[in-house]
């Protein structure tokens, strides 16, 4: 949000800023959409739980404080933080392997999960390291997100149709399939399949039957956000009439009245090491997938977002769930749009459904009891189908090849290795393949565009050329990776018959020369001034010559330094012209394959 | 070397290229230079065996069949395989994980070692993984090969003095130093340190001696290249007059008679797995070494050297020495350079070497036998001291902040975290600068440099500039690691007032735009279509042009593409001439401090 920075602490406290502009009118906005978010989120607060291996009540919990602590700090005014699809599995995989799923240790590991969370999180956002989320490229996280879905959905057949099955990975989760298949019962796949169906045809035509109606389209896509809720309602009340709840039907059993326990997270040395990595991980997809989301809406509404304060909204909410017996959260994308939709104004609406979600469980916790965990997963698996982009794969895979094979790799590695692994593959294949495309670079000959200042690349284009002054464009900044394949080129085109009498770098495209470029362009120019070839360079960058100034390299330049490729043409040519190359260097006009179009 | 590729095997057989053409002429100069590298040899081949904690024998043994097999398949004319330095202080430093230095296990796993890196540098050679080299920047290389060459020094301590001292890294090594010294005897001190001071003398003095004795400049320096083997021969003599060889002053101990033991590397599957990695290391910086000698070797004499056929070379002398005897190999910079200068024209030199090596060791191992261990070490120091590149480390400071931090925490991590973890941090470094840099790209917005077609930095050159028509250029290939920077940089600018009508986006320096980029450049596009803000592009090169050809972005671009940035700002300027922008955008002339250079 724009932030007028008046209040000194506003910096830190973005509420500082808006609250004093609160009024009547941003209250009652607030309040709508509060309502809203509140009914949508007491299941998915729930199922999220349910996910993470942890008791349905730990999402309720994770959904109240946290909030309240966001609002104080978080920059977005319509971010809506809480327990979310992929941190869930993520904390689900963390935990597998320090507790039994369920146990009181497990419950117990989940606090100091989220606690190490929120000080990651703080302290990224305090040494204000909120760029190193520009390292995770979007058809990897794509790639990560979409196979997550397939891992969550997967994971949520066990309750769906009652039967026993486990595992962080595809094969692992589908391995027991067909044996409990042959176990299957009777009610719960009933419920859990009749919740599937209710919730697919609510969402393919539910919004239609509304505005037939005569519900007006936009209240009719918020009002079909509760389709979920609905849902699970209707499916108790029939499991119920059968007398199949808690008999056949799994509930979710045990919901604590009152407030969420308060106090500090305990656990051996050991546990917190095990623990420390999953939750960088997690901090880091969390925090990604909340600013994605943040910024999405921040545009919609000309709003400015200021990530490093994101990290630090996210990392107190952590640290409030941790304190407070939640589980690792972030901002959801589903419930931040809802809380778009339904017309939030500040943060204040967070607080909000923070206060609704503590009314419902103060009033309705007998009846959240006995809703029946099928429907639960029925809203999960539903929900993360929107996670799974294919469009996105193709239109990757068609635009840039090697993008696209990191996205496929990324996907088999969170589905066969889990998603730990899937998003270090996704991170180091993205990361290896900048690398390896930046470690060859493009060069290309140029000549002048006739009649124009202008030089373009001489296989593209119909440029004069001319033999006595070779110029090449470097299309790379020069870096210890790159270097040996400009010395290459070079070679191959000084030992031309007959040679260039000057050699033209034209280095608009090269904005740093490392330490190690610095020596090879020395070494060249030994080379070229033994040979009798000047070096010379054009149209090098302000930067990148205030760093050359000083060096040797500049010291014995066989050769001068052009503002502009055409003035190093011009002088160049003019002062060979009076010794005519050996091979009849005239200026020659060069016609290529028609090709004329806006490209170099 | 130059390679006419007539045979179709010369590809993969170097020597059946060179082998044609070789003559009485050539044959002579090879049996010089090999006469002076095997006198050269014999002590260095000993002492770095010494250095990998194995016995000195199997220093020889690596000098035998790994030089014939590389004369078969490397591609350099003159560089010279065998024990070195840098690589032998990581054999220890991964032997002496697995095995007692001096043990049976000890010298079995240094041909396991031997072997993994031989399979591993002829895979890399046969994938063509050459390129993988350049991932090394020189300022981090030089780094890690000074420290090397401080705790090699260190290393030696213990023989040089005759005292216990052990460990990986400085701490360790300098650990017991006070209570060794303590305890120090006084013949083996003598021994070594009489040996360095004449090594020292000789290397200071020795040239002008020679040259005042009438030898020519350049055979004196060729003759001072024996000057270890005359001090330790010197030393041995002096030595065994006191009666001190064996007594008091360790000698090299039996060496056995007769050819080396040729067999298979055995070891248990433990043994193999824990050595892989450090055989990993040890291959990538054995062939940055190799190949950076032999490189600088053949510019001198104007051939070319092939990387991926050096790794091939490279890969079989290591499998070599696996199979008879040896230890992990490299080529050598100061061997080489003295096969260089001695004349050696073809590798057969190598080859003749091996013979020589080998008749030393039928004659004359009773004397190789009784060749004090002081004195070897006394050479090992002088050798590495030339390693210690303390004028790289000022340049590089000067030139490149950043590069100077991670070459001196290379320094750090190599002294007191041992070889592996130095090489890895700087390696981690390197790349993490290079990503760091190419994340917060350098943007500019550019003005006409009047009465040309030339743009250059408004806040660098006095230029025209125009309200209405803001171009900004972009100094980074567009990549997920960095378009965020370029959104805030646009945003600042679109948000001026008055706001520019159009938006120039100039091209030169985008060598790629990734699918990150390209999704972050629709969302630009519409957001400033939405403003009613052109968006155009100008200067876009052709690979770039070609693959943004089908994309949404060009089919929805709310704006040209211009193939030149003046044509851009003609013809804008033309359009907007009938709408008066708001702020009353008439071309202004910007004048800004002096600077004028050549620079952008």
């Amino acid at each position: 949000m724009k932030r007028s920075g008046e209040h000194p602490l506003a910096r830190w406290l973005p509420i500082l800023d808006w609250g004093r502009r609160y009024d009547r009118h941003r209250l009652t906005d607030d309040l709508l959409a509060a309502l809203i978010v509140t009914l949508m989120l007491v299941p998915q607060a729930l199922a999220y739980a349910m996910l993470a291996g942890l008791p349905p009540v730990t999402g309720l919990y994770a959904s109240l404080l946290p909030l309240a602590i966001y609002t104080l700090l978080g920059s977005s005014s319509t971010l809506s933080v809480g327990p979310m699809a992929v941190v869930s599995l993520m904390t689900a995989a963390a935990l597998g392997r320090v507790a039994e799923a369920g146990s009181a240790d497990y419950v117990a590991a989940a606090l100091v999960l989220a606690l190490l969370s929120g000080v990651i999180l703080l302290v990224m956002g305090l040494c204000r390291l909120g760029f190193l989320v520009n390292f995770l490229s979007h058809p990897v996280m794509t790639g990560f997100v979409s196979a997550s879905g397939v891992l969550i959905a997967a994971s949520q057949l066990k309750h769906l149709l009652g039967v026993p099955l486990s595992g962080s990975t595809l094969p692992a989760l589908l391995d027991g399939l067909p044996q409990a298949i042959a176990g299957l019962g009777m009610a719960t796949p009933l419920v859990g399949l009749g919740s599937l169906a209710m919730l697919w045809s609510l969402r393919r035509w539910g919004r239609g039957g509304l505005m037939r109606l005569g519900v007006p389209g936009r209240a009719a896509a918020l009002l079909l956000k509760l389709a979920p809720i609905v849902t699970i309602v209707v499916a108790a009340l029939v499991a119920g009439a059968a007398g199949w709840l808690g008999h056949g039907v799994a509930v979710i059993g045990t919901i604590p009245a009152g407030l969420p326990p308060l106090g500090l997270p305990t656990g051996e040395p050991e546990l917190w090491r095990t623990l420390l990595w999953p939750a960088v991980l997690i901090s880091i997809v969390g925090y990604v997938e909340s600013v994605s989301v943040a910024q999405a809406l921040a545009v919609r509404r000309g709003e400015r977002l200021e990530p490093d304060q994101e990290l630090i909204g996210l990392g107190g909410a952590n640290l409030a769930a941790a304190f407070s017996g939640g589980m690792p959260i972030t901002g959801g994308f589903s419930r931040s749009v809802v809380n778009f939709d339904a017309g939030a104004r500040t943060p204040a609406a967070g607080a909000f459904t923070a206060l609704g979600i503590l009314l419902v469980m103060l009033t309705f916790s007998p009846w959240l009891e006995r809703l029946p965990m099928a429907s639960l997963a029925a809203t999960i698996i539903i929900a993360v189908l929107s996670l799974v982009d294919l469009p996105a794969f193709v239109r990757v895979w068609r635009y840039a090849r090697g993008e696209g094979v990191a996205m496929v790799a990324t996907v088999a590695a969170t589905l066969f290795g889990g998603v730990e692994i899937g998003i270090l593959v996704g991170v180091g294949l993205s990361l290896a393949l900048h690398l390896y495309g930046t470690s060859r670079p493009h060069t290309a000959e140029v000549g002048r565009v006739p009649g124009t200042e202008h030089f373009r690349n001489v296989r593209r284009h119909a440029v004069e050329t001319d033999a006595r002054v070779a110029i090449l464009r470097v299309d790379e900044s020069l870096y210890f990776a790159n270097v040996r394949h400009l010395e290459d080129r070079v070679t191959a085109v000084v030992n031309r018959q007959p040679p260039p009498r000057h050699l033209v770098l034209t280095c608009q495209a090269i904005n740093v020369i490392d330490a190690t470029a610095l020596e090879s362009l020395e070494a060249l120019n030994r080379r070229l001034a033994a040979a009798g070839i000047g070096l010379h360079l054009a149209e090098v960058k302000g930067p990148v010559m205030d760093r050359l100034e000083d060096t040797s390299l500049m010291k014995t330049l066989n050769g001068r330094v052009f503002l502009s490729t055409f003035e190093a043409w011009q002088m160049l040519l003019r002062s060979t012209i009076a010794q005519p190359a050996a091979g009849g260097a005239t200026v020659r006009h060069r016609a290529t394959s028609g090709e004329q179009g806006p490209c170099v």
